[in-house]
């Protein structure tokens, strides 16, 4: 059985990375461990990890992307929660036997070699899911 | 200097607590470690702990707790994230130093003993975070 290891991270879309960044790192004092353009995903994200998972600010770079519509729609904060599985293609198959509504029916692969799939909101109570393999 | 050490929880808001338990317990397998009630934040809540952190489902039991209202106005979903803190009176006093606007400039005390604090989302770009120290 396909099996949920841990919360790998909660993605935060926000409007202003700067901003953003006053809060986590500095007030918080999380370390920032990287802050990327991701041209893919229209967005520059920041990785603040802690122990083990991390806390993800994305902030769109293109008003016609997915997040940038989300941000317009609903305003900056929590966007997703992603879990980590071990075994990705198991887990959706097993959700699809189970009729969950799924925005990737099949695992997709990240620029860094993650396997990755969402799960509709619809499907999980209003929450965007995220599952990741590493 | 006080330290966030963990993501504890991520607290998700639901209209319908059996529905939810068959995406997060039945469909993802996260066991139900705990269904509650708790009368002092009117609301039922549901404890599926994932390696050290946990996903908490909360339904509201009554339509005038602030819960309720969250529900009513923005429709089920993410509510909040909770950061342990290994000294929470210092992070407090950290975060005013830096005028990180509070809604609870004090500790207050959970039931089960955890000192805990609220951020005000106005400060932290749009997400309501919890601090907790256990």
């Amino acid at each position: 059985m396909p099996k949920i290891k841990a919360i790998h991270h909660v993605a935060v879309v926000v409007d202003d990375m700067e901003k953003s960044l006053a809060f986590w790192r500095d007030a918080l004092g999380i370390e920032l461990h990287e802050l990327r353009d991701v041209p893919a995903e229209k967005s520059q994200v920041a990785f603040l990890p802690i122990q083990g998972a991390e806390i993800e600010l994305v902030l769109p770079t293109s008003a016609d992307s997915g997040i940038a519509k989300y941000l317009a729609k609903r305003g900056p904060g929590m966007h997703h929660i992603c879990l980590e599985v071990d075994d990705i293609a198991g887990m959706l198959a097993q959700l699809k036997q189970k009729n969950i509504r799924l925005i990737n029916e099949e695992p997709r692969l990240a620029a860094d070699g993650k396997q990755y799939a969402f799960i509709h909101p619809e499907a999980t109570g209003g929450t965007l899911v995220e599952l990741y393999q590493i």
